[in-house]
């Protein structure tokens, strides 16, 4: 089963991601057990969210404002929506597309990355031989009475955290209650109440142990569990019915007729290593390289709650870098990188049932061995220098590692980047060392060649028995099981031939075991064969190369970027509190906002003249031209996170002044056009910040009094 | 039926393309009925095409090319492919990211349009609306023996044309066989020969009659004339099937259950139009405004050939122009183009059957009526422009306005925007107006209100004819009928009330006509209602938004894109020609080749520091240090579209001079590190051209003698 977990639950003292949840790690061959340990879970319940401010997060709060302002809004809402379905609007598409951007230039163009644009409709054939048809599937259960659709895994966490919350009201302790989820707008199922029944101490512990290790059972463990523990669904007090697997993929016709049943891929991956061979080739042979995507995909979720963080439709953008697995997968660039520094929480740590993380320089962490190799390390480093630049909180990334039972059999090391959110710990980045896998499995499948043929500057001597057979004397003496015969030597191991050149040395002739003959074994004497240890030389090595595979979840790293960026501005005069999404201009959806001091013609000629030269200098801006008060504009602004804002009044229109305010201080400096717009361009691109240009030009009060700074 | 017709057939003269290929024009309510003379046809197949230097165009070649370069490949291909499904590789996505990219800044960005990312996955109710579900769609037909499924409009077509080939042939005509598709891998299926059958004139002439008006038959009259001329699938000899409707679109379902059936979209349009009350909010309630998405749809096409003009997943690129109805749809900036000259092929000259094109400037063409409105002509000047600017050859380009009979009922005016390929001319861009159609449906299904409040600066004054009841004696007098006769006096117009208001007058009561009351009608007494003519005071209007669609098919633009700007340089060697991309260097997938002359130490950090340099002026570049001779990879470049070339050679590494080439004239100037980086960047920003730096550089000669000019 695939490695997906619960994202939000019916019953939860929190909402929480489970801080395993993984993008795509799931193998076709072992089934992708995770361990949590009660520790980790703990600590993820008990951990609290603050703004960028260190303010008390209210998602609540934050989520009304992303969705009035339109940064991402439920699909199809007139048609009472679909769950797990948003769109992104103006905004939400403005910071989606400078992410994007950014993550080309940073990743791609970088490193002159192969980039790929492949479809998303695949052929189910393509999808067996990953092992997606047959294994990418969750437990689903499904209720007699009322028809109702879980997931078992979630429907046994639910039920048993609420057993455990009415234990702790029966012992008096006090239960915070759950935030009503503010991104479903249909009311939520709820249960009849939390009985306040008070459990046995060892009911208690095993409870809790089952909770730990939830991600750990299969559709029968827990059927099984569901028995034991006789639990109903609350809404109609009856047992579900036995687990099933549900394949998360859609399915569809591809073609008039159902010959081409096919598929939305579930991830970007499969088509850039059937493409391994046209892609080598692009490279002129060279090795290493890697390929690119970015584009949609798409997973049926069973019943997606959480907005932003599980969808059923999303973004990825993947790397696929292919390594020669011998030499130790160095990397020519690991030097540029090494004293990137990481917080890593590894695999032993967890192991332990502690969540300590250690802060590294990724050198030292490949040195030691806590990464495995240079090229995972370096894309590790490259990682966290990305999200720092796209201006996510430091202070909530951590690089943490797969537990072995956690990784398909085949991978050296995983390494997921996880964003901290209200949600908990969220995956956002999977970085995995996916051995030769797929492209095996496909060159299995279809006799492709995905492999690498490498000319060996020094031809390398490889000292072998080979085989010479008399075969004008093997029709004769074997008559009709000569082939046989002949396909079974041909068959012997290098150990084997050793063994019988002995023989033939010693007894002038050897017994050969043949299957299908009618002793099942033939003699073979001196005079048909011949068993010698000769040197041959080989100019080329054959290899299968093996695959660093960095993946990342887009909408999951914008849905984090808002809450990392966001805090509000208390007010003063007992309004309410603002919002404020401080954005790295880099990624801001809008840079600079334009706003006339009022309607006046005068003001006009000039902010046309301004959102030119802003244009033709590739900064986006808006006019806000509104008759709302210039600090409710400004206000709005700072809600989409503009960082830069221009006033256009009537000193303007005398002297050709204009004050340039900073979204985060409310700050306002005042200049000439050109020492304003020269001001921009330095912040847009990030050579100077805020408290340079307050030195260099003069500070501007006035205008902004209904606008309280912090 | 949908609109989309035959791009490639089984048996052709040439490889075609119907010139009104829509994109999306058909209509829900009245079938799409396209008329298409015979001039036009003939027009189309005669029609030559060159490549950028005149020379004849080898589709052939050029394909062969596209694909060993990796611009785009068959996905699956090593599972054998899948029909209408092709990936993008390296070159194919950046120059697709680049045309996106300038397609974002011209239009969204240009005139702050609401950008909107919303979901492929749809459900089928809102496709109900639409009148996807019930009218997308295409006949199909099948083979009773072998089980073929075809386009039904398609087989009559191929089987007509190639009996005409075989009349043709009888008489001695000599007929030109048609090109192999070189898209195709696997082999096309051949007819058994062409039979020289010669036909009665009059045959001849009805076929091409049918021929003509193809698009214009339904399913059943395909069935007549398949059975009415006894056509046989050549493969077989038997006669097909009764053509059935195929609905295009993907379908899967969206969760668990089979509670939501869904669809892939066939078209970005619908996420836009729900969402207009959103976007509305967001524009602060300000028209017009326009909307925009960039995205992946779905149509499953029957059997799809014709390489990348026909596919089953394609990106489009919409924009959704929402305007008041009165007011003549003007355009605030239409001033600013009204000067732009277009090529117009008119419906009235089409209806007259012929094909003559008009050069115009748009400002004449709204004036003079060619052109409905403003808004209309304001976007096809916009898109003239936009095409213009990514390179596509402007003899090459035409507007062809659709014809009355083609276009949906409520339309306006639309135009297509084709641009010529060797399958003749194909629509790439489709320019309508579409009413109030899709606002009007989807709010009368979901009871939104898909609308604006226009607050009049002038209250306006409404004569209306008003009923007053004495409700209280209503229930004395009509009992349990009371309620009906009340709806049945709500629902009178205007006009009764006024006739009934005389009868009042002179009669004292009224007989109204009452539905499911015993009598079918009601006795009304002056005692019990009044009717008089008040007049009211309006502040607000409300009205429903037309739109104004300008829907780009990407795919189909980069195809074209490749073959306007595809030349071959001669050679002089008797080698084979070479191929050459000119795009210019905005849309270019790589700006700059670096070419060391050998793999020598000393030329690396050249290489370094150059590539650095020019990323951080946001320009790509790529380093080919492979063992080829400099030529070599220049042509190799060339064939990649790469419009600029640095040598660094071993003068490079004495004074820091570096040669700079030009793709399409193969000249070079040599100059110091700095003014070359200027002079890369005056071309790339397009500020420009080679003929002003061969001015201002020294020319170089040498290097590339392996590499003649043309």
């Amino acid at each position: 089963m695939r490695s997906f977990c619960s994202l939000t639950r019916n019953i939860v003292v929190k909402p929480k991601l489970n801080p395993q949840l993984t993008f795509r790690t799931f193998t076709s061959t072992t089934p992708h057990h995770k361990y949590q340990t009660p520790t980790q879970k703990k600590d993820k319940i008990m951990s609290t969210t603050t703004t960028l401010k260190g303010q008390p997060l209210d998602r609540q709060v934050l989520d009304s404002m992303l969705r009035r302002r339109m940064f991402y809004t439920p699909s199809f809402e007139i048609y009472n929506g679909v769950a797990g379905l948003y769109d992104y609007g103006p905004p939400g598409c403005a910071l989606q597309a400078n992410v994007i951007d950014l993550w080309r230039k940073h990743f791609v163009l970088e490193e002159d990355m192969l980039e790929l644009d492949c479809t998303a409709l695949t052929p189910a054939e393509v999808l067996q031989t990953s092992g997606h048809v047959e294994k990418f599937a969750d437990w689903m259960c499904k209720d007699p009475k009322n028809g109702d659709i879980m997931r078992a895994d979630h429907f046994v966490e639910d039920i048993l955290e609420s057993r455990l919350r009415g234990d702790k009201e029966a012992r008096g302790v006090k239960v915070v209650e759950e935030e009503e989820d503010p991104s479903k707008k249909k009311k939520k199922k709820k249960t009849k109440g939390i009985e306040a029944v008070k459990l046995d101490d060892t009911v208690v512990q095993e409870y809790e142990e089952i909770l730990a290790k939830i991600d750990n059972y299969n559709g029968e463990e827990l059927g099984q569990l569901i028995k034991k523990y006789e639990m109903k669904n609350p809404e109609t007090g009856m047992e579900p019915s036995a687990p099933v697997a549900f394949n998360l993929m859609f399915q569809t016709a591809i073609g008039p007729s159902s010959n081409t049943p096919g598929y939305l891929r579930p991830e970007t991956a499969q088509g850039q290593f059937l493409n391994f061979a046209k892609l080598l080739e692009y490279n002129q042979q060279q090795m290493p390289f890697a390929s690119a995507s970015i584009g949609k995909s798409y997973r049926n979720e069973i019943s997606p709650r959480g907005g932003l963080l599980r969808v059923r439709e999303f973004l990825m953008a993947e790397i696929e870098h292919f390594v020669d697995p011998e030499g130790g997968k160095k990397h020519e660039r690991f030097n540029d990188v090494k004293d990137v520094e990481l917080v890593l929480l590894n695999r032993h740590t967890q192991l332990a049932g502690k969540t300590d993380v250690e802060k590294m320089a990724i050198g030292k962490a490949v040195e030691n061995g806590t990464v495995d190799n240079e090229t995972l390390g370096y894309f590790l480093a490259r990682i966290q220098l990305f999200l720092a630049k796209i201006g996510v909180d430091q202070s909530k990334v951590r690089f943490r590692q797969h537990m072995a039972n956690e990784m398909a059999h085949y991978a050296a090391d995983c390494w997921d980047a996880e964003l901290h959110t209200s949600s908990g710990w969220v995956e956002c980045v999977g970085c995995a060392d996916r051995s030769a896998y797929d492209l095996s499995v496909h060159a299995k499948k279809t006799g492709a060649a995905l492999m690498v043929r490498q000319r060996l500057d020094t031809p390398i001597s490889v000292d072998e028995w080979q085989v010479d057979l008399d075969k004008k004397k093997f029709g004769p003496k074997f008559k009709k099981d000569g082939k046989a015969v002949e396909a079974a030597i041909e068959a012997l191991s290098q150990d084997k031939l050793e063994s019988l050149a002995k023989d033939l040395k010693d007894n002038g002739k050897i017994i050969i075991e043949v299957d299908g003959i009618a002793d099942g074994k033939a003699e073979v004497g001196a005079d048909l064969i011949k068993i010698e240890l000769r040197t041959r030389v080989e100019n080329t090595r054959e290899y299968t190369p093996n695959v660093i595979e960095p993946s990342f979840g887009i909408g999951r790293i914008l849905y984090a970027l808002m809450e990392h960026n966001y805090w509000t501005r208390g007010s003063e005069g007992g309004d309410e509190a603002r919002g404020v999404l401080s954005f790295p201009p880099i990624v801001a959806p809008t840079k600079v906002l334009l706003v006339p001091l009022s309607s006046h013609e005068s003001f006009k000629p000039f902010l046309k003249q301004i959102s030119y030269k802003l244009r033709s200098m590739g900064i986006s801006s808006r006019i806000d031209d509104s008759s709302a008060s210039i600090g409710k504009r400004y206000s709005r602004n700072d809600e989409l996170g503009t960082p830069l804002g221009i006033t256009v009044d009537f000193q303007s229109v005398n002297d050709s002044t204009f004050t340039l305010r900073d979204r985060d201080s409310t700050k306002q400096v005042r200049a000439s056009q050109e020492k304003i717009l020269a001001a921009i361009k330095e912040l847009v691109d990030g050579t100077k910040v805020w408290a340079d240009i307050e030195k260099e030009l003069p500070i501007f009060e006035g205008q902004e009094a209904d606008l309280p700074t912090r």
